[in-house]
């Protein structure tokens, strides 16, 4: 996961995924039909392990709006004490592979759909709380968001600096959930 | 460019782009030190070649706040158009070669900027015109609505679906910018 998240599916080799691993290339193929099939596991894996973002949306103890808050925040702290070197494994695989894998972008909507679910559930319980306006569609907000975060942490990469992430931050919240 | 714009950067040889080109592979290094030194010109010329998206933005016959929805209308139109299936050049190189590639990054960098100076000179004019409201400092603006726009970009991709584009086209100008 570590190499495919640093170096990009395509950037890397079987090799060198086994090289990380600390395991013989030839014992790849008994455990994977292919690269791809491992790329699907492992975005599978990410997503998995992304559980703590989860546990900050779903933790009732805190008001929704305060979850999201918290959400992305806590992963503006992470890119910012990773100097920006490692994207989301979602946004590159989408950017990467989307028109060559039809089983790479199936496992990559399916966690973008499923993030956009748990975030959509938060902002209709702010909604219903009365702490964001009733306006927007839950369902368009969630999906804008997480977007909108995609495209916020590929430009802090690009530019090595947290401007967009701050941007995301302040516009997201003060603008679009106000 | 098409080749790197399909493919990607590590998804294609150096073989790849001159069967595209229909040139003997030698003939390349007569041109190009490096594949990374054809990426950046091609960057450069992608770049250049979006001047219908800044001809959109500089019309000065068009009102800017309509400038703004023309810019991004156009360039939903075109995606649908090709079924998702073309991405951004810019937001693919961001994702894959952002940390792997100092020339390219700077590159990318570079045209994201001049594409953020470029929108934010319209988001002034759309306050100045009392248009869109003063609240929001225009760089901000801008920097969130090119992002947030390059995740829309991915995220349609990735769903073979125009949602992602609807949604950044409905909550950009009737939540951010309003």
């Amino acid at each position: 996961m570590k190499t495919l998240l640093q170096r990009g599916f395509n950037g890397c080799g079987v090799q060198d995924i086994t090289s990380a691993a600390g395991v013989p290339k030839g014992s790849f193929y008994n455990h994977f039909e292919s690269k791809e099939a491992l790329g699907a596991e492992v975005i599978e894996r990410y997503w998995q392990s992304s559980s703590s973002r989860l546990a900050i949306l779903r933790d009732a103890s805190v008001s929704p709006l305060e979850r999201l808050r918290r959400c992305f925040t806590s992963q503006v702290e992470a890119l910012v004490e990773w100097n920006y070197e490692r994207g989301c494994l979602l946004g590159n695989f989408a950017a990467e592979m989307s028109d060559h894998s039809t089983v790479l972008r199936a496992r990559v909507a399916a966690a973008f759909a499923e993030w956009t679910r748990e975030l959509e559930q938060v902002i209709q319980q702010a909604q219903a709380a009365g702490e964001i306006p009733q306006g927007s569609p839950p369902a368009a907000l969630a999906t804008f968001l997480i977007n909108a975060w995609e495209g916020a942490v590929l430009r802090a990469r690009v530019d090595k600096s947290r401007v967009a992430l701050d941007a995301y931050l302040s516009l997201a919240f003060d603008k679009v959930l106000a």
